[in-house]
């Protein structure tokens, strides 16, 4: 069976075909998030540490570093941070460093910039996840070169040179292409989480059909662990989050491993774990009857993250008192 | 592609492979209900009148009836009371009157007791489906030839004279059975409905991987659409509604086309609308964006059976107003 291995300083982390599904968080990304970009333009890590630590008390197992900034400010004064391969490799290299001081959970290097790419893997301790190589040429030659030095696992998203094709026959083979040029370069198909795209059902109809499909294929042909960035199929959709409640138990059922996403959210992580335990991959249902205690906490007002933070910190008080 | 078709008098509804997921209303039965076992003994029907409206407007599209009560008074005074082949037949033949004079959805005829299934077959406008036949011998002596005279559909669950089998391939067997025996009697398999039998996961790890299988199994070898008491996989277990509501998307996901369970349950109905839509069962997203707008009702302070009655009676308003 297929086994993706993470590692931080002290912590594994495996991705797997027999494991509990794999919740990357995906917060710590200043892309989306102006106010997070301007706090980092003035060396501010405090969202970034707090995003790290609640991440993980919620159930994220992998964090995402994303160092995609545009430092306004800065650009105004020094036309070089215009530039994001200027910009990037030190702030990564940053980001990486004060996330690992404070959390235990392996990382995942990500940047449109193979620069910030190699900064994070320096800098990173253990075996991170890099996000993302493509099926492009350019992308694939950058990449996967640095994929084997550091001999960490990839993610691979199934577009190329000729963009996201609508066709899933088109995507699943450039998935295929990536294995096989990985291959080429010495790296292992369980090193490879492919990201067969997921579209918005409510502009693509089949959008849900075709990436459970799409898993099924990746897993049975290729052997390969997988992914996605969960929430966009719901995207354009009212009631967003009970769509996606009930696409992530769907595809764990046809075969997905891991999805980047927001794990601060008690609808979503409520349907990953009830479909860990309707799987199997929950010995014995502890970990559903501790977010049972979750969300009991919650109908008392606590928001999903203090209740997760706390239910966290008294686990690790038993185990404390016990060993 | 498989289609089972059951009619009221003036409504078809269609449980098949291309079809959104079959809610099968199932409050309508005495058997776990005292105090509606207690009206019906007075010849009270306005719970049952009542249920069967809400259930409609929550999403159910046909509506078990169970005629298993147990009238403890009228046993007291008179000892054929404590027969059900006395009490459930003419009760079978009221509830299906009343139900029809308030509904349209087709009805199920859900009894132990093979008179009352005829009974109800004998009242009953349209096409029930008939609930329910098992592998054993004597059920399937006495309710096949039934099926055949009214030429309807009907549910088949998958145990034996032997009882209930731990092994999904002894419960696949046991429905290949009444498959065979129903062919047999010229019944063919796009009128068997097979229940592959929920365990509840709390005692029994496999028991969500194992329906998955079965249902696929199921649908590619027999042909035949499915059902299941959707809310025994969460027995025993806390914050059940959440693990429902993980487990239908992941069986409808798996192939499974119909349930036995409560519609008046947003999370639950939640699930099924988003499975539907992430199928391609739901043509512009039309029954989500109706839901929406009742989850939204509900962040007001409506339920969910109030919102769903006036979203749906603002439905047909809207459908009059235009035709």
């Amino acid at each position: 069976m297929t086994r993706t291995v993470l590692e931080s300083k002290t912590k594994t982390v495996v991705i797997g075909f027999d494991e509990p599904f794999c919740v990357i968080g995906e917060r710590i990304n200043p892309t989306g998030r102006k106010k997070l970009a301007a706090e980092l333009e003035l060396g501010d890590f405090t969202t970034v540490e707090r995003d790290a630590l609640e991440q993980v008390a919620c159930g994220a197992r992998v964090l995402d570093i994303n160092s995609g900034a545009v430092f306004s400010n800065k650009m105004a004064e020094d036309p070089r941070y215009a530039d994001n391969n200027f910009v990037e490799p030190p702030l990564m290299a940053e980001l990486v460093a004060r996330v690992q001081a404070v959390t235990d959970a392996p990382l995942c290097i990500d940047s449109s910039v193979p620069a910030a790419l190699e900064a994070g893997l320096a800098a990173a301790e253990g075996r991170p996840l890099v996000n993302s190589v493509t099926g492009e040429e350019e992308r694939l030659e950058r990449v996967l070169p640095l994929v084997k030095k550091y001999n960490v696992p990839v993610v691979a998203i199934s577009n190329d040179d000729t963009g996201i094709s609508e066709d899933p026959d088109v995507r699943f083979e450039v998935a295929r292409k990536i294995v096989q040029r990985a291959a080429d370069f010495g790296i292992p198909a369980h090193d490879i989480v492919v990201d067969p795209l997921v579209m918005p059902v409510g502009a693509m109809a089949t959008a849900g059909r075709q990436v459970f499909t799409l898993v099924s294929r990746l897993r049975t042909e290729l052997g390969v662990n997988t992914t996605c960035g969960a929430s966009n199929i719901s995207f354009g959709l009212p009631e967003r989050h009970g769509i996606n409640a009930a696409f992530l138990p769907m595809a764990i059922g046809a075969g997905m491993t891991s999805a980047i996403m927001n794990p601060v959210r008690a609808q979503e992580m409520a349907a990953i774990r009830a479909a860990n335990l309707l799987m199997d991959h929950d010995a014995n249902g502890a970990d559903w009857i501790r977010l049972a205690r979750v969300i009991e906490a919650m109908k008392e007002g606590a928001s999903f993250a203090e209740a997760s933070a706390a239910a966290s910190s008294a686990g690790r008080g038993r185990r404390r008192a016990r060993g």
